[in-house]
């Protein structure tokens, strides 16, 4: 091929095309070709006859990576889809250890990301403003990390009086998890603490359902769930008609 | 007026209005009021005639909500717009803040949230993938915290290894700051910790300087700087012709 090849890691946002960059949207109509999970390729509507769609699973990250990169050095326009934004619990740290490992001439590609909504600012949208204070970000699937190191985490979000977003809360694999991320955090945390479960941010199937701590349902947190749980400063706002905001203030004493 | 009022608070992005999500620019295209910050209302490019622009500075975030509400309260399709994201470090918590110590019938209005990239997104974004573990936001402002909680917030993050991004490191009311946050964190963590400074994140003028916490030259870090502080996996990647990504693996030992 005489043009040179390039791999572009887009975020797709949260959901919706409406949540979806123009920057994102550009990267994608000039792609040749198209790699990741199946179900977010899924969500890209509207392209051209000859744009290449490489699906797969979604245990196989590092693969789809190096996968994405050979395309991209034999002068392929390479497109790699993450859900949410790119660089959180997503593709491109997988394809930054790809080119990391891979060979020399993989590093002179034309490698960038473009951003994109991250679902815990989708979830925090949905319900107000729970992440106004000081916050942080945890990933509970231990599949690339120790349960101890979630563990010193959760702990030291607690240490903080962080506002804690938890990513990939449960699977069918891993249903137990989030049970003891919160036996936990109701060891280190007052249990009146504001807990919000927001599934599907972004789309029009949303549902938050706001608790505490003490009285959280966690039967009904599954992989499209993120968990938003508060600092000492967040508190309800009673809407009318039954409706509830979170707020977790700008000022903390 | 016979419609009813409402208030959106919108997310920009982080510059570029390529970063700007559909959503919010409908949001933009259906107000008939603008409030917020001058510089965030200047990037919004091709409103209508008959929108009103209601520019302010960049201290009164509680004063801007309470007028928001106001004009909603009257009828008025009002947007309050913030840069990056609406929730983070933005106004979304003051307008919140300011209907629940507003008048009753407040609460009853459609007070919305639209999500946008927050800088540490695009920030992460332009050197590679130093948010692919698990991660932290702090606001570096002392405006309306103690700076003990921040220092508390910044050792929580060093015991918690999280990648940490500073937000607001520093403006010409506190030039000191970013000093002394630089000096607890080299109290607490590996002088060879990656730091990455960006600046102008998600517009043409970005740019990046990698260094590491017992190189770090605070002085270039200003209020347009986002500064991420690596976990002790945080490793840089040589490119070509002197490009360095930023990666923290997925992965952790």
């Amino acid at each position: 091929m005489t043009s040179r090849g390039s791999l572009t890691v887009v975020g797709l946002g949260p959901g919706d095309p409406r949540h979806m960059t123009p920057a994102v949207r550009a990267a994608i109509d000039q792609a040749t070709d198209l790699i990741g999970y199946g179900p977010y390729l899924d969500r890209i509507v509207g392209l051209a006859p000859g744009q290449r769609r490489h699906g797969s699973d979604n245990r196989v990250e590092l693969d789809r990576a190096r996968h994405a990169l050979t395309l991209a050095a034999e002068g392929c326009r390479v497109v790699v889809a993450s859900g949410g934004d790119a660089g959180v619990f997503a593709m491109a740290a997988a394809v930054f250890e790809a080119l990391e490992s891979g060979p020399p001439a993989w590093r002179g590609l034309d490698v960038r990301v473009e951003p994109g909504v991250t679902a815990m600012l989708a979830a925090a949208a949905a319900i107000g403003a729970p992440l106004g204070g000081d916050f942080c970000a945890i990933s509970l699937s231990d599949n690339l990390k120790a349960w101890s190191t979630i563990e010193r985490r959760l702990r030291a979000a607690a240490d903080g009086d962080f506002v804690i977003a938890l990513y990939n809360p449960a699977s069918k694999a891993r249903p137990h998890q989030i049970g003891r991320a919160f036996d936990l955090l109701r060891e280190l945390k007052e249990l009146a603490t504001i807990v919000a479960l927001v599934r599907a941010a972004g789309t029009d199937e949303v549902r938050a359902t706001v608790a505490t701590l003490g009285t959280v349902d966690t039967s009904m947190i599954d992989m499209r769930t993120l968990v938003l749980i508060g600092a000492r400063a967040t508190r309800i706002i009673e809407g009318a008609e039954g409706r509830r905001f979170v707020l977790t203030p700008r000022s903390e004493s």
